[in-house]
């Protein structure tokens, strides 16, 4: 049987740590190509570039245990699997995968994960697609003790197929390299970032602003991403593209918008 | 009564004519302030900036038509809702609305979209928000024959609220200038980009690409956003920010994940 074809790709650029370490784990499963940033996009949500040129480059960044065929490109995550996808790749991958991500997509991060719109960018074409991100946004996080969770979650993934219209959004408890507990699936918690802004002034006196934020958990179901990543489990989390709110269309329907 | 505080918002810029339209419908019903990005920041999806410096500048871009307080932002529209909520309005607002998109955010370009992320950005902050877009991208599209329906919506999320977890996403069909047939309550059309990619050469021979591509409609349904634009109406489509696809859990814990 012909091996398949992985399309791996990230949001914190191709020569992030994370990303090697996906590239190793499937190359274990198949024939990997890379596509990825050549500079971090982390927070790019599904951003994707429609008024600037987009450039790529085939590149060599680890001649020993990198992927057979690597490309970076100057635009997001979700561009570069558009342009993988339409120009670079050889055929239609049987897979795309996105990390490892440096940090927390769990819970309402999703909504700004570079990570995630690549996967659901794959998503949306049809694709079986998992974003896998690890609890812990330091460069030099430990990548250690979740080699076979992550195997076996694309594994089940080309075996299966995914519910249609969805993909995976794959979280890792931070472990520092001790093995995980296991795997679970989960539903997105509810929480929110509680926003604060820095306030400072340049050298020139002119005011600006550093986003920070704490994040705020305002769900306490056992059920949820968070509770797993809390107890060391992965969390695998189904998640759509369709935004409609069916539950809330009744309501809406009793608006009085058409006299 | 006090009247509603209103912060109008976009993705276009704080010049776009659709903007200063929406500001003007605004200004009928409440007091409005406006925070928007400085420059068009279209296909941001829901871009934050995290790594880089925010700057904002109060300013009056239009004396006697222009909101009582202005202020331009440089960063994504999702920041601009952000900076608004904690640094910049007196008080909490009672709605958050972002447009009017010069163009659709119909379907599944929901997903890409600035002016709804901005919407989105508000609704995880528990705000009721709508996201208004014209389906004409020019600049100089034809911003009349829908006022009183555009007014209608937000009169009534302001009176009722809206469902939890859930923001509006508006699109208004191109009609220049001639009335609209009246507003639909729909699902988002599924539906994706066939991409084309238009390689070229720098002038120093270096080879880049543009994103282009067409919309592909895959959904035949009467119920949906296209369908309702395509018959003249405007369609509202309650849109959640909670990704969790709760239909495909069972199948997930069907998979062999834990032995």
């Amino acid at each position: 049987m012909e091996k398949p074809l992985i399309l791996v790709t990230n949001d914190d650029g191709i020569t992030a740590p994370g990303l090697r370490k996906l590239i190793a784990l499937m190359k274990q499963l198949g024939e990997v190509v890379v596509v990825a940033p050549d500079s971090p996009q982390s927070g790019m949500g599904h951003a994707i570039t429609i008024d600037n040129t987009l450039y790529s480059k085939k590149m060599t960044i680890d001649k020993d245990n990198g992927a057979s065929l690597e490309y970076s490109c100057s635009g997001t995550p979700a561009d570069c699997v558009k342009l993988a996808l339409q120009e670079l790749l050889p055929k239609k991958p049987d897979i795309v995968v996105s990390g490892i991500n440096h940090g927390s997509n769990a819970s309402i991060n999703v909504i700004y994960s570079g990570t995630m719109s690549a996967a659901i960018e794959a998503g949306i074409e049809g694709l079986p697609a998992i974003g896998f991100s690890l609890c812990d946004y330091k460069w030099d996080a430990n990548f250690d003790g979740f080699d076979k969770e992550i195997k076996q979650i694309v594994s089940e993934a080309l075996t299966n197929g995914l519910p249609k219209g969805t993909v995976l959004n794959v979280n890792i408890p931070k472990t520092d390299g001790k093995p995980v507990k296991g795997i679970r699936v989960c539903r997105q918690a509810k929480a929110n970032w509680k926003e604060k802004f820095d306030k400072r002034f340049s050298p020139s006196g002119k005011e600006y602003y550093w986003l920070t934020g704490e994040f705020e958990l305002l769900d306490k179901g056992e059920d949820t991403d968070i509770f797993a990543l809390n107890n060391n489990y992965i969390s695998v989390v189904p998640t759509q593209f369709d935004l409609t709110a069916h539950h809330a269309m009744q309501t809406l329907n009793n608006w009085n918008l058409n006299e």
